[in-house]
C-alpha cells in the first residue's frame, strides 16, 4: 500500500519523489535490434516480431472493409452514441483552434505571420493489448482531420486471434482514419517511420504506448521522423484537505495508477483522517477495479504526504 | 562545386535528394561520455571539456556585472541601433502571439480551454565559435520574456581569452537573460539538463548549436529535459525561372549553405541560363564570404535540377 511520510523536510523532497526507474539500456537494445530489422526486412520482420511478442500470425496487415463492417455491426448501441458524442464534443473544441493568424507589420512594408499547415502523412498508434484506446483515436484523430491531413493512418496490435477490437474499428471508421493496419509495438513504429510494402511511411507518430513503443518512438525521432512526444509513465499529484471527499480522492489516484506498473500517485494533504479514508477507499475501489493487477503495482510506488499547509 | 542533373526521372528524386551523411556512431559515444561525466562531476568536468575542446581554461563560468558592462561599452553604436530595432521588431511580432484562449462549451455547462503558461527555467545555448549568433538571443530570450518565464539562463562558448563576444553580452543584457555562463558544447548542455552548482538545471533547452551540441540536446531528452528541436543540418530549395535574378538566387543558397559542412542547398530551374548566371554568381560571392570555407564544402554536396516546369 501507499507509503505514509508526515512533514518531509523540504531537502529530502527530491528524493521522495523520485520516478520509479527501470533500468531502460536493455530495452533500448531490444528496440534498436527491432527497428533495424524493420528497417532491414520490411513486412517480415512486423511479421516475425507479431509472431514472437504477439503469439499471432498476421498475412495481410491491412484491415479490410468487410472486417470494418462486420466490427461496425459489432459495437453496441449505448457505447456507438457515446462514441459520436465524444466526437462532437472533440471536435467542437479543436474547431475553435482553427483561426487565420494575425498579420503584424513589424515596420512600414514589412508584414509577417504564421501560417499553419497540415502534415501530409501523419501515423497514429493506437494500444490495444490491455485496453482497447478508442478514445486515443478520437483525440488525435479528429484533430488531424481539422488541420487537413491527407494521409492519417493507424497501426494497432491484433489479438491473439489476428483481429483489432470492434471499438477499434468502429472509431477509427467514424473519424475518417485512410488506412488501418494490424500492427503493434516497437515494430509498428518502424514500420511508420520507414515504410514497409504495405504499411506507408509517415511524417510524424503520434499516440502513447508502452515502454517498448514509447522507446521505439524516441530513436525514430533522431532519424527524421517526428513524433508528437514520448508519452508516460503516468503522474498524479491530488492536494486534498478535510473537506475533500476520499471516495474522489481514490478515484483520481486510482484513475493514473491503472495505466501502468511504473505510474506515480501521489496524494498531499493537511488532513490524516482523510488520508486514513482515501487509504480504505484505494482498497474498496481496488478490489472491483479491472485493471487491478496494474493497478496495484503503481500503488505500491504511491506516496501520501502530510503538509502543514498546502500553499 | 554544384552538381548539374537535367530532368531526372521521377523514381531518382529520393536517391538525388538523400541528404549528406555523416556516421553519428562515435558522435553519440563521445557525446554520452560527456554528459555522463557532468552528471557526476559538474563544474569539474564543464571546466575540463572547456580546456580539452575550446583550449580556454575557465574558473568562473558566470559572467558579472563588470563584464557585462565592459562588453556593452565595446558595441559600436551602429549595430546598437540595429540589435535595437531587431529586439523592436522582434517583440512587436510575438507580443501579438499573446492571446486569451477562446472558452469552448462543448455541451450545456462543460466549459474547455487551453491555458498557456510560462516554464519557469528555461536554458538558451548560443553558439560562439564560428559565429557570435547574437540573433538568436533575440530569437528565444523575446518571446520567453513574453511569456513570462522567471529564470532565462544562457550558456555560450568562450573564446580563448575566456570571453563571450561583447555583442552577445551586449543583446543578452538587452532582452533581461538571468545569468549568462561561458560554457559551450555538449558540456553545457549536460550542465543545463542536471545542474552543476554553478549553472542552474532547467526545464527546457533551447537553441542551435553544432553536431555535438544537437546530439546532445537529444540524449539529455530521453532524460525527462525538454529540448525546441533538433537543430540542423540546414537545408534550402530555390524553385526560379528564366525572370529570377541570379544573384539573388546565388544568395538564397550560400545563406544556407555557410550554416556548416554538412548543408544542403538545392536549385530546381527550368532556365539553363539561369543555372549558369548562379553558377558564376556563387563563385564570385564564395570569393568574397567571410565564411567561404564552410559554404564551399557544403557547395560541394548541393545540387542543380533542371526540371520542364515548376508546378
Amino acid at each position: 500500500m501507499l507509503s505514509l511520510y508526515e512533514y518531509p523536510e523540504k531537502k529530502a523532497w527530491k528524493k521522495l519523489l523520485l520516478r520509479p526507474s527501470f533500468d531502460n539500456s536493455s530495452l533500448e537494445a531490444s528496440v534498436s535490434n527491432i527497428l533495424r530489422e524493420v528497417k532491414q526486412s520490411g513486412d517480415d520482420a512486423v511479421r516475425r516480431f507479431a509472431s514472437m511478442f504477439d503469439k499471432v500470425t498476421i498475412n495481410k496487415f491491412k484491415v479490410t472493409e468487410e472486417e470494418i463492417n462486420e466490427a461496425c455491426a459489432l459495437v453496441d448501441e449505448d457505447l456507438k452514441s457515446a462514441i459520436q458524442q465524444a466526437k462532437a464534443n472533440i471536435q467542437k473544441f479543436h474547431e475553435a483552434q482553427l483561426r487565420v493568424e494575425e498579420v503584424v507589420e513589424t515596420m512600414p512594408g514589412i508584414k509577417c505571420w504564421r501560417k499553419s499547415l497540415p502534415i501530409e502523412k501523419v501515423g497514429l498508434y493506437i494500444p490495444g493489448g490491455s485496453a482497447p484506446l478508442f478514445s486515443t483515436i478520437l483525440m488525435l484523430g479528429i484533430p488531424a482531420k481539422i488541420a487537413g491531413c491527407k494521409d492519417i493512418i493507424l497501426c494497432s496490435p491484433p489479438n491473439r486471434e489476428g483481429k483489432l477490437h470492434h471499438a477499434i474499428l468502429y472509431t477509427a471508421k467514424l473519424v475518417g482514419i485512410t488506412e488501418i493496419f494490424k500492427a503493434g509495438g516497437a515494430q509498428a513504429i518502424g514500420a511508420m517511420a520507414n515504410g514497409t510494402a504495405t504499411i506507408p511511411k509517415v511524417y510524424k507518430i503520434f499516440g502513447p504506448g508502452n515502454q517498448y513503443v514509447t522507446c521505439a518512438k524516441q530513436l525514430v525521432q533522431k532519424d527524421g521522423v517526428a513524433i508528437d512526444m514520448p508519452a508516460g509513465p503516468s503522474e498524479v499529484a491530488v492536494l486534498a484537505d478535510e473537506t475533500s471527499n476520499a471516495a474522489f480522492v481514490a478515484s483520481d489516484l486510482l484513475s493514473q495508477a491503472e495505466h501502468g506498473n511504473d505510474s506515480q500517485a501521489i496524494l498531499v494533504t493537511t488532513s490524516k483522517a482523510l488520508a486514513d479514508e482515501t487509504k480504505v477507499e484505494i482498497e474498496r475501489q481496488l478490489a472491483v477495479l479491472p485493471r487491478r493487477d496494474i493497478a496495484v503495482i503503481a500503488i505500491q510506488n504511491s506516496k501520501i504526504f502530510f503538509s502543514k499547509k498546502l500553499s
